[in-house]
């Protein structure tokens, strides 16, 4: 079975003490409105320019700032196998939906399911396994 | 004068003990050759899917490794202090050529002159200043 998987978003972390600054600064910066997500609204996001990519930011409990990088995927079984082959680390599942991992570096990255049928051969790499 | 300015880069910044182990990762991990910059050789980078992003790996002398963004703009200067009245702080000016800025979270970011032209009403966010 062929599975899909792209690169496509990038997340701020930042901690409570920051994040409504960060947030208005970002939008102001990027002329965009990161728009609040109703099911996790701990996450703000917008898609940026071409629609191939999107910026979120996440508003943590504590914790340093940072930056981090999500994998989407129309099979997370698959992609998460496929990534700790090729040296990445399972470290958590979150709210039942998607893996936080850690690359080979350390720093954590996020696998994100998708509904079949959105990744294809234009907008996402084909992997046969 | 108007400017442009958009969110193009991602870029992981990866210290030199972990950096070959970690290009080979993320390009086996996206399935895209990180192909070494001429001009700036501690850069490896690509195009996304859709052209509208992409994502360097910098091989850093030492440090942690994090994840930055990048800012490219047609108006270095005009960028930069647009910036700075919305809260960012100017770091460094690298190579005579980019700014690295620090955002209200303290998180660096770049800011990457691009030739004019390149940047428009479709692909940027337009600046009135």
């Amino acid at each position: 079975m062929a599975h899909y998987s792209r690169l496509y978003k990038v997340v701020i972390d930042v901690p409570e003490g920051d994040h409504d600054q960060e947030l208005t600064f970002w939008q102001e910066a990027l002329g965009r409105t990161l728009a609040r997500n109703e099911r996790y609204p701990e996450y703000h996001g917008a898609r940026l320019h071409g629609d191939s990519f999107a910026l979120l930011m996440q508003r943590l409990g504590a914790g340093p700032a940072r930056v981090h990088l999500d994998i989407h995927t129309d099979d997370l079984e698959a992609e998460t196998a496929r990534l700790e082959l090729l040296g990445a680390r399972r470290l958590q599942l979150v709210n039942d939906y998607w893996w936080v991992m850690e690359d080979p570096a350390g720093l954590p990255f996020c696998v994100i399911p998708q509904p079949p049928g959105l990744l294809n051969d234009q907008n996402a790499q084909r992997w046969e396994v």
